[in-house]
Formats: C-alpha cells, structure tokens, sequence
C-alpha cells in the first residue's frame, strides 16, 4: 500500500511517470488460452504490431512480444487463460511530445479465465449508448473511458453489455465486443471502419459462418432493425459468441438464444482445439 | 530501472494495475503559479469537482485536494510553477466496470515553468489536424492520445500547436489550448459545447477582451476564415496568451503578434498579480 508522500521527481517510480496514465499513450491486446492452447495468437500479434505502428511507436520487436506472453503463459500454469498486454510510449515528465529515444513500457498480466456456462445457456441482456469514442477506433489504444462509461450505464441497467449506436443512428459495436444479428439464414455485422476495432473473433465468427451455410452481410444496422432481428449475440476474445436475448428491453425472437447461434458457437469451438 | 520480470498478481505494485494505465479512467488539472501565487485555484477545483462527478468517481474531498496542492506546492519551492494533477478511479485487476468501494488514486507534481519569452515576443506557427478525440471533451480526462498524435504531427511539421478541425469543418479548440482569432475589434472563440473544454484562460480571456474594449463572439470559424483573421492567438493555462503568426502556412496579418493579442497579454498578466 502505498502511503501519501512527497519525494523529489526524480526518485518517483517510472510507473507513476507512464505516457499510458498521463495520456492513454499506448496500445493493447487480450489474448485467451482453451485448454493450454493459446488461440489466433498470430492475428493479435499482427494487429498488436499494426496499432503501435498507428501510433508511432516504433522498435518494438514483435518476436520478443511473442517469447514474452509464451514465456508468461507457461509460468502461470493456468489451462484456460485470459493474456492481457500493452505497451505504452515510455515513462517521462508529462508533455504531449515525446523524446524519439523514449524506451516503451511492457505490461501483461495471464489470469485464470472461467468459461461463464449461464451467459452461454440463456443469453445476455445489452443496453444501447451514445458512440462517444474517438474517431480511429481501429487502433486498440488505451483510451477506452467512453468504453468503461457506457459499459458501467449498461450495468446500472441490468444488462451484460452496452451496444454502441454513432451519430448517424448506426450500431458500430460493443463497449467490449463486435455485435451480430441474424436475419432468416444471413448474419450481419457493421463494416470494418475507422469506427470498428478490426475483432479477430469478428473473423472467427463469419468464417464459422460461412462453415455453416450462413450468408454474410458487413452492413450497419440501427437499434431498431437489431431489435427485429431472428437473433443477436456478440463475440469477444474472452468468451468468443455469447447470445443476445434482450436489446434495450425488447425480447429477442423466443428469449433464448437462437438456433444458428448455437451452431456458431458449436463451429466456433472447432477452431480452438 | 524496473527489470524485466515475472511476478504473482498480488505482488504487484497498485501503480502497475491503475484504471488510469488500463482505461485513462481518471481525470486532470493543469495549475500554475505567478510569482510564488497560485493563479485561479477555486476555478480549477471547480471544474475538477465537475470531471469527477461526470464519470462517475464519487466522495473526492475537494478541500483536501486544495490543501495537497498548496502543501505540495510549498514543499517545492518553485515560484514559477507547473502543478498537474490527476485522480484515477483506483487499482484493481482490469475490468471495465468496477467495485463500488474502489479507492481513487491521487497523483500531482511540481515542476518549474519558466517563460517562453520568444513564443510570446515572436509567435508561433500552428497547423490544423482532425479532430479524432470522444465526444464528451468537456470532461478533462486521461484519454489524450488524439491530442498527443496532432501535437505530434504539429511538431513534425515544424509547428508548435495542432489546431483540431471537425467534421463539420469548425475548428473547435488545440490539442492543449483554446484558440482566438481577432477580427477588426472583435474576438472570437468556438462557443463551449460537449466537444470543447470549458478553457479557464478562455474565460480570463474574454474578461480581458472585454476590459480593452473588444466584442466578444462565440462563434465557431472554419480554417479558411481563421487564416484571413487580423490576429490569431492561442491560450492555455501554462502559458497563458501566445500569438499565432502562422496558419497552416499562410502568414497571419503581418507576420508578428498583433497590437490586440499584445494588449490582451498585458490585460491578463493584471489577472495573475
């Protein structure tokens, strides 16, 4: 615990000096294991490497990342695990600025990952919210205030996640997650934008698709066509599909999850063995 | 130096687990003294008392974040001085949403400011950057990676300040400064909306204008109207008037600070005395 104290600047921990803290200067992943097998780890570590690329953070050694999370995964022991890392610009007094020599901070943390059995069975509720983010949300940057927000007035609500909806009146995604309806035998999703984080599992998902017959639509839709739909259900990394039986109040088809979604999840699971 | 290692979850300092690293969920105040004084404390607190309450980050005493300021600020002894602050919703294993009995953490230094005599006695260059950032900008939060990429990309061009343009094509304010154009003898600022920071120099601003007789217009402008503008000026609390010479590379009246933005620069400093 650390106590109230004043010390001269330059005996503080570099951690309380992060560009991460000052300004959200970096960027992240979240990476899970299925049974001891860490999953799409070469898709994270592209899109890693693609986001730091976005914002300027250079000389990072993406095969060093590699050894790291391996190296990490190994060490916690734990079969089912959810890999969270990010790197942030470095450690310096604030100023919007950097120095080009600036070393960038490393963070991960592997923790036990339980598969929510109840959230898969019955569904979840969602909420929508107002997309406050920024405008390059294909960067998975640590500026994920408007993310938190949005998802904390979804709790409030009784819900499990709040679906975002742009100024246009356009679903983009989750506070934490890509969002999918299901219309009689095709499944759609919103386009991949400077809005959408480009979500691996969102591939996952339409390749599983696809392995089932569905037709595949990338087309935005409002909050009222997603009400309407046959189905809906989000994708995360963490948790991969988890049905939508509820949007805003209004019960989706029977209130259980739907019948295609259960065969995604089912297709979705052969990738990960 | 922090070495490279691997440790148990609960090892870990708070610092490395703060909301603030993982979300930029948490809030600031930039400060500054004249002359061994603190300039416009009650304002800042104010406006910091609003951050906090508009994400949600309850039961801060406000006073006694007065007295850590004034007891850190005595402690330096920098009579010129910087003070920035922040409080962050807490250190906790990353989650989105979070624990009622969460314990914000509160962070601030000290640190020499000392005049830009040329900014203000020659002006600086600025140039225009979209404006990327979230919708609630009136919430002076930790999520300033679109202020930090135009700053940079400002810099990169040779200039000291981005200008942020909207998708409407008004400028609204720069990465880390309110922005004034002068027209014949009137000012004129975008007006305070959720995608401006309610600027605490721009309201000692436009009480100095007032005092020297000019017309105050809150009123967007485009960057075409900005660059054919008599005088240009940003203002910012660290450095509280600085005149802007250049606009995206086309000169601003006859390329030196303006016989207003002077005047309003020695109207300010009656302020801060």
């Amino acid at each position: 615990m650390i106590q109230e104290k004043i010390v001269p600047l330059k005996q503080l921990e570099p951690a309380f000096l992060d560009r991460g803290i000052f300004f959200g200067d970096g960027v992240y992943e979240v990476i899970r294991s299925y049974n001891g097998k860490i999953f799409a780890l070469d898709e994270h570590l592209q899109r890693f490497a693609g986001s730091l690329t976005a914002i300027g953070i250079t000389d990072v050694d993406i095969e060093q990342i590699r050894c790291r999370i391996q190296q990490a995964f190994e060490s916690a022991e734990i079969s089912n695990a959810k890999i969270y890392f990010h790197i942030t610009r470095g450690s310096a007094t604030r100023n919007h600025t950097w120095e080009a020599n600036l070393k960038p901070n490393f963070f991960l943390t592997v923790t036990e990952l339980p598969d929510d059995i109840k959230e898969k069975s019955d569904g979840i509720t969602v909420s929508t919210h107002p997309d406050w983010r920024w405008k390059r949300c294909d960067i998975k940057s640590l500026n994920l205030l408007p993310n938190v927000l949005a998802r904390q007035d979804a709790t409030q609500k009784g819900c499990a996640e709040a679906i975002f909806v742009d100024e246009a009146g356009l679903i983009t995604e989750g506070a934490a997650s890509a969002f999918f309806a299901i219309f009689k035998n095709a499944l759609q999703t919103a386009p991949l934008t400077a809005n959408i984080l480009p979500s691996i599992t969102r591939n996952y998902v339409i390749k599983a698709a696809k392995n089932i017959g569905l037709e595949v639509s990338e087309k935005s839709l409002t909050p009222h066509q997603a009400s309407q739909a046959d189905e809906l259900f989000i994708a995360v990394t963490t948790k991969d599909i988890i049905p939508v039986v509820k949007f805003d109040g209004k019960t989706i088809g029977d209130g259980k999850p739907g019948k295609y979604t259960k065969q995604l999840m089912q297709e979705f699971h052969k990738f990960t063995k």
